[in-house]
Order: structure tokens, then sequence, then C-alpha cells
């Protein structure tokens, strides 16, 4: 266990217990400000934490960092692309400057309003640049509710499902950061008592609650990761909404799978939580039966314990109604696996690539993780206390997921992912 | 017709007329030699001109370009960003400076010494960094053909086919320039007659005849392309290898299409021939019945006449022997249809995203674009002159694609993407 995620480590910053973002976190983001262009911040408590400026100050002279500006950039690449020693040397560097007993920041009246800024006074941008994207589809209660609805509930999960952690390649151009609106948007669909497709706005547009995680290293093409070596890899988490129509999707998907239907727009949470942040919330995963074949095996704790739900709002419901409750750790499949399959052809991995888990249902119905599965592809309606229902979304609503993983009195937090929905143009 | 087209445009340089490269195509690539690092080359005849070097005999001082390092990059992003006024102005000032008629170069021995290099004494490097890779699926042919073999002859195309333009995203990392050979990937397969899937390298290693379309100009999120405006942000073309294993395919592609089967590599052509360069191959593309809904509907010709042959070589085999021979023309779809309909829910699109076609295949047995059809799933195994058969491939096969279209005396050509299998490690 790193001395960062010890439960016992406190702040001269004052943070309330319900706050996502302690010492054991500082998460890593890009912001703006009115003052200043887009560049690397760690969230603590209410406040955004300017990296560059601290090396600025030479407060990082000691690391093994050779060109500080890597922290003056618009994405996390370049940072991430030092490897992951020199991430737990900055995250610990930066844990020692943001404890109460250390005076480097906390002494300094002038540098202290220069490297902390209140985080409703900046702006997040989009955290990375990515390079590729996957999105899995390793929740096993979200695979047997879309197979029952779409298929055949005698044989929900097709049989590839429990031998490898099904995936396909997303739309990285249109990952898009928190707050970000996302316009309705129009396709191709079939009703399924007309003879041909119909065109215009999708009438089921859907949310789907997942967490993405993040590679920081690449890989050369033709050569492959263990399980083990996967974790290496790995940078950090985020929370992921991708965005789905389920109209253009049921019509467009076979035989290559889902296009238009997703590749519109996937919202992603600003702040990257560190996999070293989130060590202390290992848990077993599911029982998986059969047995994997040998490169899926793995050693160890491998899921990870972190809270995740849903809300809506509406301009007719101002106050946020949760909807789903889910948690990352129902995963079927887990980070190490997706890594090694996704690697076992000698598929090459870049810095900043984005790997979602697909989206994460837990076992009871207010635990699906889409209004698909919710109301059941809309035979379900919801109930909204303003007396309106919901089969799928509407414009003007506006879906927010946050995430925290907690023990111990720590709460490592994600934030929130959350969007507006426009109507079609 | 740009005056750049004329067939009776000649060149200082000596250009055979089965020579890819005459003055009328003008291609860009990215290359290096020993003496310079990688950088905007055009080929002509046997040689490369470097663009950089033309820059900095201020030879393009009177064209729009604010800054000429953009030539002196390792991809072409950043010339293309400039826009498709510029990239006419750069072939229309590069014609004229081959033009036999102009001093410029043609009388500068140092010059002439130093802007051109031999083909075969460069390296030829990828000509794009592609941020977002989509392949299509456009080939009435292939799509019966794949129809027939894996579902059920008699509805051998899916209900969506004609449609819509079927396409996934595939892997942007693992695109790799011709020469560069290709690891056989190992991966899950499940034999017809085994219980549980059994792991190691392909045994049905195949190749994919397809032509990619380049864009040198991003959309913003949320808005769409017509079919005619598709065209202005469309730069060139490139052939395209979509190596694939089918084995490997078939297990793991329900519901959400090809993944592992694919994303091990795709090798494409060095040199991107600009759609300038292609317009006086337009042709009629195949009556599209039913009728498309509107957003699809198009004007003009669309399709290009290219000829594309697919040859095969092996340690055994030393001389080249041509196993398929298709054309372009065939597409159902054509580029502006894929554009509009990959934008049409609002899906942006960035500079030197590459779009395939997906497997061109002709209407007779020999014009088939992959060994799947060309042996009709392994059981016509091809017959070669050494007493060899294929029903795949073999570890140590070269595959070579080349490309070109031909009227009036004028051969626009795309020269060769070439790769050697290697074995499994």
């Amino acid at each position: 266990m790193l001395k960062t995620n010890d439960p016992s480590l406190h702040s001269w910053i004052q943070i309330s217990p319900e706050c996502h973002f302690p010492i054991q976190n500082l998460p890593f983001g890009i912001f703006q400000a009115p003052d200043r262009d887009a560049r690397v911040g760690v969230a603590i408590g209410d406040y955004v934490l300017d990296v560059y400026v601290l090396t600025q100050h030479r407060l990082f002279d000691m690391l093994d960092i050779v060109d500080p500006t890597v922290f003056h950039r618009p994405y996390l690449n370049d940072f991430m692309a030092l490897g992951r020693d020199i991430w737990r040397q900055v995250r610990g560097r930066i844990s020692e400057l943001l404890r109460n007993d250390n005076p480097e920041i906390r002494d300094n009246r002038s540098l202290m309003a220069e490297c902390l800024l209140k985080q409703k006074e900046v702006q997040m941008l989009m955290p990375v640049r990515v390079p590729n994207y996957t999105d899995f589809y390793s929740s096993i209660e979200h695979a047997t509710n879309v197979g029952t609805m779409f298929r055949d509930p005698a044989n929900a999960l097709l049989p590839n499902w429990k031998h490898l952690p099904v995936g396909y390649h997303g739309r990285a151009s249109s990952i898009i950061p928190s707050g970000m609106p996302v316009r309705r948007p129009k396709g191709q669909a079939k009703p399924a008592d007309a003879d041909a497709p119909t065109f215009g706005p999708t009438k089921q547009l859907d949310f789907e609650l997942e967490v993405a995680f993040i590679t920081g290293q690449p890989t050369q093409l033709g050569t492959s990761l263990t399980t083990k070596e996967a974790e290496e890899y790995i940078f950090g988490l985020v929370l992921f909404n991708d965005w789905s129509a389920r109209d253009i999707q049921a019509w467009e998907y076979v035989p290559l799978g889902p296009f238009l239907a997703k590749n519109f727009a996937s919202s992603v949470s600003p702040w990257v939580v560190t996999l070293d942040a989130l060590e202390p919330f290992r848990v077993p995963g599911p029982v998986q039966d059969p047995k994997v074949l040998p490169y899926l095996e793995f050693e160890g704790n491998k899921n990870l314990d972190i809270n995740l739900e849903v809300t809506l709002q509406s301009p007719t419901l101002p106050q946020e109604q949760v909807i789903c409750r889910s948690n990352y750790k129902h995963l079927y499949w887990n980070m190490n696996q997706q890594l090694a399959h996704h690697t076992v052809n000698g598929c090459n991995i870049e810095v900043g690539d984005m790997y979602a888990s697909g989206t994460i249902s837990g076992p009871t119905p207010d635990s699906y993780g889409s209004m698909l599965e919710l109301t059941w592809r809309g035979t379900k309606p919801l109930q909204l206390p303003d007396g309106s229902e919901r089969k799928f979304l509407h414009d003007g609503d506006v879906v927010t997921m946050r995430g925290y993983a907690e023990r111990n009195g720590v709460r490592i937090g994600f934030g929130e992912v959350r969007a507006e929905i426009l109507p079609a143009l």
C-alpha cells in the first residue's frame, strides 16, 4: 500500500467527508481559467491545483522529470507517456505538498493564491487526447438483459460471451467532456410494422452507465500484455456515458455492430482517478465458469468496488431523480482481462486510449444501467414526480452520472459526467 | 477539368507509359532518406520530389501558404488541414514546375539534384496520422458471398444492406505502411465440432482488397455533410489491405462486430492519389434499387474506374501469381454516400480519418477480393504453379495489391501495398 492512500492523511485544505477529492485521491485533469490556458490540474477538495505552477516554483525539481512543460499541455498524454514510476513520483510529491504538516505551500500566501483555484471558477476540458476507443460488453446482467429483449430469453448470452470479453471499436472523435450538451441524432430506423426504413430524429435516445480506463503507456504492434502486465499500463479511470440511439442501433447493427447509433457522442468525467488511488478498493469479481483460457487467467482481486448512480433532471423536474444505482464491481470481466484480450493478437495500444466497460448493470432492476433496461424496452416507463414518464430520454433532459469508492472514512470520487439533451436540428 | 489532368501534358522527366506516376497524377506521401528526415514528397516517374526543398528555394512563394514547414512533417495532416484550395494550388504549382516547358528545376542542376530522389533510394512511411478509421461493407458481391457462406443463400443480404452503407469502426493504431511485415495473430476460435474455443495462431489468415479515402478537412460535432459537400472534404485515396483472421472472426463477431479478427494490422499503399487526379475516371455506379432515402441521393457519376489486382508470392513461388482482378467501380455505395451517412447523425470527422470501402469483389469468381471468397471458405483451394495450394494464407506468403485508372494513354496509379506474413510468435 502506498503511503499516499493512508486514511490518516489530512491536508491543510479543509475537505468535507462527502467531498470526492480528499488528499488520498488526487485525480488528474485538464483545466483552463480566465487567467491561464489549458494545463494539468489535480483536484483537492473544492480546488484545482495548478501543477505547472508547481514546476515553475521548482517544487518538482527532485523528481525525474526532464521537461516540466508536460504539465503545460492541453492533454494529459505527454505526462502519461513518462510512465508509471513518474505518475507515482508526481502523485507522491503532490500528496506531500498538500499534507497538513508540510509548509511549502501552506505557509506561502502568494504561491497558494497562484497554484490553487476554485473548481467552480475553472473550466474542465477533455482530460486526454484519445487515439483509440474500445467499448467492452462486460456486464453479464446487461448482456443477459439485452439478449433477452432482442433475441432469445432461453439463450440470452451468445456462445462466446463467457469465453472472451466481447468488445468492439468505437468512435474516438466524438468523445466529449462533461457539461457539453448532446444533440439528439437523426438517422434511419425501421419500425417493426413498416416495409422500409424511415429517417428522422431518434425516438429512443438512451444513456449507458459505464466506467472507462485509460492506458498511459504504449505497446509495440505484434506484442501482447499478460493480465499481470496489463495493470502497469493503466493510468486511471473515468465515468463514461455511452449515449445510444436504440432504434438506429436495432436497424443498423447487423452484421458489423453499432455505428451511427453510438458515434454521435460519448461523455466522460473530467478527472482521471488513478489506479493507484483505487488500489484499496480491490474486491473479487464474479466466479468465472466455465474456466477461462490461460491467457485470461489472473491472480488476486481485480474488480473495484465503485458505487455508481445515474440521475435525471428536466425543465419540469429541477430536483435530480436517482434512476439507477449500480457498482463497477459487478463486471464479469475485469480490466486486466480486457487489456490482455485486446492485445493477445498483437494489436498495439497507445497513450490515451480509452476502454469503456460496457453498460454496468447490477442484479436488481433498479441497478440497470440504461433506459432500455430500466423501462424494459419502453414497456415499463419510469414514473417521475412531476407526473411525466420516460421510456427513453426527452429533449431538455439532463443525465448525470456520479461514482465513488469509500472505505475507512475515505471517499475516492470521480465527480460527475453530466449532459443535457438538445433537440435535433 | 483541371489543366493538371490534361493528357497532353508532359514532364521533362522521362516516364514510361506503364509507370503509375505521370505528371497527371502527382500523389502525395511521406518519405525519409539517409540524408533527410521525414517529409512530404510527390511521386513523379521513378522519382520522389521533395516538396519541402521546393519551399526552401522559394518556389512556392506565390501560393497562399503561410507556413511552409507543413511540408517538413512526418504526416500529411498539417498540409491537408490547409484545405482544398491549397491542395489544388500546390498540385497545380508542382505540375507547372515539372512540365517540359518549365525551366525552373529542369535547367537548375543543383536544385534538381537536391529535390529529386530515386524512389528506390528512399523509405516510404505512413502518409497520414489516422485519428479515426472506419471500414464500410459496400460491395454487393462481397456482402452476398459472405451472407451466402455464413448465413442463408436465399437471404444473403441482410434487410438493411440496400438502405444504408453498412460500416463499423476499425482500429487506427495498427494501420501500417506497405512493406512492413504482418505477424500471424493468435486468438480464440471454435471449431464447428468442438465444445469450447481453442487458442492459437489463426488457421484462416486472409487479405481483403479495399480502397480507402482520406478526409483532409474536419467537421464540427453535431453537423452533417450532404453527398454534394462530402467531396470537398476528401483529399485522396490509397489501396488498403484489411487483413482478417476468419476463424477468430466467426467466433467473436456476434453481436458487436469484428474486433481481434481485424485489428492486428491493416496495410496501406504509401502514395495518396488525390481525388482531383482521379476526376477523369468518374463512371456511373450500379443502379440502386430500392430508391435510397433523400440524404443518400446524389447527382452525377460518383464511382471511379480503378483497376485492382492482388498477387501472391511465397518462398517456393518467386514469380508473382495474380489471384484476383477487380475494380473499384463495382461498389454499390459511393464515397459521397458513405461520408454523408457517416455524418448524418452529427458524428464529427477529422483530418486524416481513413474510410475503407470494404472488400471489393466483382461479379466473377476471379474478381473476388479475399481468399474466403476465392476459395469459397476453403472448399475450392487455389492451385499454384509450384504444386502447392492455398485455402488461406501461409507463413512466408507475400500479398501485393496494385491499382490504377487509365484513359487516353494516361495511367493514374496507386503503386502497391505489399506485406509478407511472418509466423506467429
